[in-house]
């Protein structure tokens, strides 16, 4: 089958092995798959990752010799049950999935993994236990959405906000906007959230930013100071780039909460008197739970949740590689959707 | 009057202007006042201390041009009450107090401010609302302690550990050693304490730690693994220097809560995407608040908090200079005490 393939620091389309389903699996065909801000930094430090994964005691580890089909963002169509399955599955339900598949040999990360290709390919195999219906007349390049708002609601949830606090969202690419629209849907305010991209921002106030601001004009810190200044104030750094913790514990009022939800994969520097000084208190946040992830179905589905603005563009397979090359440059896009031939 | 000064980067013995206490205020005369390490680095570090303290909005900024008369860990006797001063306070009571200071020019912070000297003079002023009488009967050397014991106390209230949780206490200086204190006072089994000095070790066991190691032979969250390794984990950081953060966050397991109370004044180095995969949170915590304080005189008062051990040395005010020398050898010292000759 078709896919592109991260191999030798690459992304290529190239014909990979068929995916076959085992006992407790489902074959699927994919119908949409995000491009994941995960996946260009996997592509940049791809070495690092994996180190990383090592020193973290992560349950999979790439090895990066071997071809990876990256894509976790999916929604798909079930073509086939694996034998011995029981599921309320159909063949021809949509579902989604948290991108992750228990095997023989152990949990592995659906996108991150040697032995199951990812949505970058035309087929993937899922856990029948993992997969969610996606409910009708949601489109699945809505449902495919899923996944990377649930990582705003995750990061929400993790940062456990007082009621009548208001909060600050450093970077507004798909992360940062998923986080805008937790805070929006439980009603926090104000929403200030910063980004250079003027697109990017627009989009942040569809979400719900009641404020936002060009860091470039105007520190993000400030633009809340004139807004409000007074609630307590949450941070979320959403942006995963060197200096931006510093940034933040360097802005954040005495007693901030910072949620660390932006990945960076590099070393990072920081001052440790400067977080003592104020009392301050660094939170990261990974991935969700399964509630997170079948309630932002859910919200996604009810219309709660409005996701089409995001979806600024869609490619086939043999368009991921100029799509990763187009994400280089954060000003012009929001999520990109790969959507393979039928 | 006689006092050890800060001046051009050294401690220098010499006489200083007598303090006068102002309305509010009361003249006391110094008995006894610990030697703690944030003075060792801010001798060492006083440029940054003083950025720092800038950056981060502090409402004092000492002025190195000028003198400073550290030392904020002391007890002390009132000798006369200011002009229109209202108190319970008589002379000749013992008397400890937060070292804090409210005069004209706003607040200060007794032993870092250029207005008010510390505890390593003969006399010092303190704010009559601030100053706790010293219950009848404790010695003023333990009542000294009650600072330093408090900065304990308020970190391990900072962690709000769930009860059932376990401790990992990193560096057994005065901190980590006050650190292990308030654990044990709240329970808290296993109390796993690391660091290089066996005399150290020995202080820390003495306070309650149960488990001591010596980082040089084990890693710490071995030993802890060994001894426990199933309870939910808190690590406090009391050494203050570089890479110390990052081997915490290296070592903890997922979603462990890290206090840092180890004051680090130089810029350190994070792998912030082993805090994002293992989802840890970092609270910086620094002093205490009233009520830490005051309850930490009233333990050390019941004999519930023994504190006797820990010092491990005085000095009179001619001797400052070399014990400031003395503490760089952490192996050999605990807690030394300044004791002006009468």
């Amino acid at each position: 089958m078709r896919a592109a393939v991260m191999r030798g620091g690459e992304i290529v389309v190239d014909d990979v092995p068929e995916p076959a389903p085992a006992s407790g699996q489902v074959l699927v065909r994919t119908l949409a798959c995000g491009i994941c801000g995960s996946d260009l930094h996997a592509l940049m430090h791809a070495e690092k990752m994996v180190e990383l994964s090592r020193q973290s005691g992560a349950p999979f580890v790439m090895d990066l010799t071997q071809d990876v089909v990256m894509g976790h963002e999916f929604a798909a169509e079930v073509l086939e049950l694996g034998p011995d399955t029981e599921s309320t599955l159909r063949v021809g339900d949509v579902v989604v999935s948290m991108p992750m598949i228990v095997g023989p040999a152990g949990v592995q990360s659906i996108g991150y993994s040697n032995t199951y290709p990812g949505g970058y390919a035309e087929r993937m195999v899922l856990s029948a236990l993992l997969a969610l219906k996606v409910p009708d007349g949601l489109p699945p390049r809505l449902a495919a959405l899923t996944e990377p708002m649930a990582v705003g609601r995750h990061a929400v949830n993790r940062a456990e906000m007082a009621p009548g606090g208001a909060a600050l969202v450093l970077g507004c690419g798909p992360v940062g906007m998923a986080v805008v629209a937790a805070l929006a849907a439980d009603g926090v305010a104000p929403i200030v959230a910063a980004d250079y991209s003027p697109m990017r921002r627009q989009l942040a106030a569809g979400l719900g930013a009641h404020i936002t601001v060009d860091p470039a004009e105007e520190p993000a810190i400030e633009a809340w100071r004139r807004a409000d200044g007074a609630k307590v104030l949450t941070i979320f750094e959403a942006v995963g780039v060197p200096g931006m913790l510093s940034d933040a514990m360097g802005a954040a009022p005495r007693r901030t909460r910072i949620i660390v939800v932006g990945v960076c994969m590099e070393d990072d520097t920081v001052q440790p008197m400067i977080g003592i000084a104020k009392e301050l208190e660094v939170r990261f946040a990974l991935g969700y739970d399964p509630s997170e992830f079948a309630g932002t179905l859910a919200s996604i589905a009810e219309g709660t949740l409005d996701v089409a603005p995001l979806i600024t563009a869609s490619v086939d397979i043999d368009g991921v590689p100029d799509a990763f090359r187009a994400l280089a440059n954060p000003a012009a896009s929001a999520k990109i959707l790969v959507v393979p031939r039928t």
